[in-house]
């Protein structure tokens, strides 16, 4: 294990996010809100401690191995994150606990949106725009993750990526390779991060809410500027503009990037994922629609479109927005949505949840068991749009979704042995393993009034989720320690 | 398809059942409780057309293929379950809807034990015997199946069991093997269920209590002639017998079978399934003990021991008697013991659930995942005691789980659009699936007040667990229905 390597890689990516903390200080400089002077005194811890960290070691530079990608992928995570709450703690107002300002940067970059403040519309808008910029900078990290890291490394079946993305693909040097994906793909992301701003703007917001919900919208994290969510801006365009780009950011960065390549919009249509997440989305607002008119809760047909498009696809993505308190329309629909976060998003976007292309696996395993039942000697093989699948990956996939039920059990029983009720327990970790954000019952609106433990406990599911289930696992496996 | 081959066998055995309502019409003569009129009027309707249904097509003796061993396994549990619903919905008192009649008659044959009737004290003798009846029939049906049809057919992995079970091993030919193998286990059982009824009958209870509750328990059924259940006879000393019976129940006939050919106990010892079972149902029981103690529930720890030793057993094995209205436990307990239940009983037991060694087996195939990620061009072997297994049993049984959990997931969300509220409809599903009876909230006491189409779905979830979920669900592919 290259410990001082790996040191000095961390060591550089808080001094980098050091950098990042200028910015709300800059904010408040403009909005003169008093929230500057903690993001600055942040900036200065950061930057010094990752130099500290550095600069003994700054000539290590030996190439990485598959098993150092597990720790520096974990540890990215849970150091930035835990440099991330620096500057919350040091905020006078809101005075928040240790557990509190964890909670609040670990939801934040893992863009699961799950907040502990109330009262968001009084913060300074450094505080907001901070929160925002980490659900940005998190989505960022996730797609470099997810695209470039996850297939090399092999986790969860994501070895099926392995020769469709972009850069060199000798599994052993990863450093080149990865730089070479996040540039283009940070290029989209960017891109996608200004036009939905735009769009924003253009419809009605402020400058400042356009920009902020455009970090949140394109990392699928779910904060706001407002208590009240999309909601607050009371806007069907708005709304619209807010699904479009979730849409768009649920797709695997990867098709986006292989569109602009060959620039020709043919590649999403070829692509078994995008067309199975765009069938749910469709799905889940159909039946939100169908339920809301039955039941009366909307009272029109364009408000239960509005309504049922919006909620569908914000909970179907796992960003997390709100225009309604959804958890109160009839049981089945706050149900099903929750379960759908379970599916998420597509692998290799911002989105959380177990990823589209594993939901269709596990279907299309699933019918491969029973066509062997009746045929037991036949040789069935799983194809993806025309590519055959190796048995490697089948199993993989089977124990992610065994190891992501496996974690989201035994959380839920820690929540209920800290006391949380069984509805909000089960939902909790859902929102959180999923990186989705809101829950039902007690953590519907925020996660304000649960104990400390709870939410270390869920600290620990938005990492879970993040890092892919086995990321995380296999740090915890003997056969990893030994070298 | 040998249709007519088919038709015979079910003929048969609906002549067969009809044989077992004569019992309960005795029962109603020694009582004189005025209940054995439908009996033999279901004895009279169930022996002819059992018989116009075998007379035709009595010499078609043509060797079953495994294809037909699915059909006639879903057949023989739903037509006979069909047929045992016909006493129930002639009775005039209850007078018992069609849903009702059905849902009780599955519940009971497919050991379920949840029952949609209340004011059970007050029912006819023949009635309660009738009921008990059917969940031991249950019972030896289920033994049968899961010891010597599952592990022919390769259902979920229980192709595992192939080679040790008594009898010859040559695939095609399933008649002879399985009458062997079930008159052994018969005898394994009635010798079980004589004893059980000594113990009751000893303890205290009356001789007909003594054999109807000997019926659930080895049965593992959950029925009782009591409303407030085993807790009528409140007798800690019943409570132990009932658990010592229970886990004798829940444990592989074909071990048991093992042991009395070999005559010597260590077989039990060096079976990984049977330790991994006890140390479930002793963790239950600890966990249990200690937060009755902690949270005051319990006045004493003999009374403590007592609740929690007989409620995680009952629960955990899923029989579902009940000492106490569990459900009001610290919330903690009901959860931990519903999810318990999704492990359940032992592989060719009565138990319901997942099975244990299905438990055991993705446990140490989620952990060849991860050390797979560490090496992954080295080969890991997943062994159970001393045997290596195979992939196929691998794949079937990760398969298992994800059928398993897509059922769960459907039916709860038909549950839910028939508009129960979230926890009912998590937990009714749990029970039913699960074969364990008893759920939370709405359904904590009995089915008695959901809606028609909620106590449908309910059976067919009864059904998807008793057949192991791939039995029944290999009907609906294309491929089983093409020759
Ligand atoms: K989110
Ligand atoms: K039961």
């Amino acid at each position: 294990m290259q410990i001082k390597n790996i040191v000095r890689i961390l060591g550089l990516l808080v001094a980098l996010l050091s950098l990042t903390m200028l910015v709300p200080a800059m904010i408040s400089l403009i909005y003169r809100d008093g929230g500057g002077v903690s993001f600055l005194m942040s900036f200065v811890f950061c930057l010094i401690t990752g130099l500290i960290c550095w600069y003994p070691f700054r000539n290590e530079k030996g190439e990485l191995k598959a098993r150092e990608g597990f720790l520096i992928v974990v540890l990215f995570w849970t150091v930035l994150a835990s440099f991330s709450a620096v500057p919350l703690l040091l905020l006078e107002s809101p005075n928040l606990s240790i557990a509190d300002a964890f909670f609040e940067s670990f939801s934040g970059l893992t863009t699961t949106g799950a907040t502990i403040l109330t009262k968001i519309d009084g913060l300074p808008h450094a505080v907001l725009w901070y929160r925002q910029q980490l659900q940005w900078l998190g989505g960022m990290g996730i797609i470099v993750l997810a695209v470039a890291i996850l297939p090399i490394l092999g986790v969860g079946g994501m070895q099926l990526y392995r020769a469709e993305t972009p850069g060199p693909v000798k599994d052993s040097k990863m450093t080149p390779r990865i730089a070479d994906t996040a540039r283009h793909l940070w290029i989209i992301y960017v891109t996608l991060t200004v036009a939905c701003a735009l769009s924003y703007w253009a419809a009605g917001m402020s400058l400042f809410d356009a920009i902020c919900h455009s970090f949140s919208t394109i990392a699928i994290g779910g904060f706001s500027t407002h208590d009240a969510s999309m909601g607050y801006f009371n806007s069907p365009l708005i709304n619209f503009i807010c699904v479009l780009f979730l849409l768009i950011a649920g797709v695997n960065f990867a098709l986006h990037f292989a569109v602009v390549k060959s620039r020709s919009l043919r590649n999403y249509f070829y692509d078994p994922e995008f067309k199975v997440f765009l069938a749910i989305q469709f799905s889940l607002t159909l039946i939100c629609f169908v339920v809301l008119l039955i039941s009366g809760v909307a009272e029109s047909g364009f408000e239960a479109f509005d309504l049922a498009l919006f909620q569908a696809v914000s909970i179907g993505s796992t960003a997390g927005f709100a225009t309604t308190s959804f958890a109160d329309w009839p049981t089945l629909l706050p149900v099903l949505l929750i379960f759908a976060s379970f599916v998420g998003g597509c692998a290799g976007s911002t989105g959380g949840g177990m990823k589209v292309v594993r939901v269709i696996l596990l279907y299309l395993q699933g019918l491969r068991e029973l066509n062997k039942l009746v045929h037991p000697k036949a040789i069935f093989t799983i194809k993806l749009g025309n590519k055959a699948l190796p048995n490697r990956v089948v199993e993989a996939i089977w124990g992610f979704f065994s190891a992501y039920a496996a974690v989201f059990v035994i959380c839920m029983l820690l929540l209920l042995a800290a006391g949380m009720d069984d509805i909000s327990a089960f939902t909790a970790v859902a929102a959180c393993l999923n990186n989705l954000g809101p829950g039902l019952g007690a953590v519907a609106a925020n996660f304000a009034d649960i104990n400390d433990f709870s939410k270390w406990v869920l600290i620990i599911a938005m990492l879970f989720g993040r890092l892919e289930i086995f990321t995380l696992l296999v740090l915890f496996t003997p056969t990893f320690w030994r070298s």
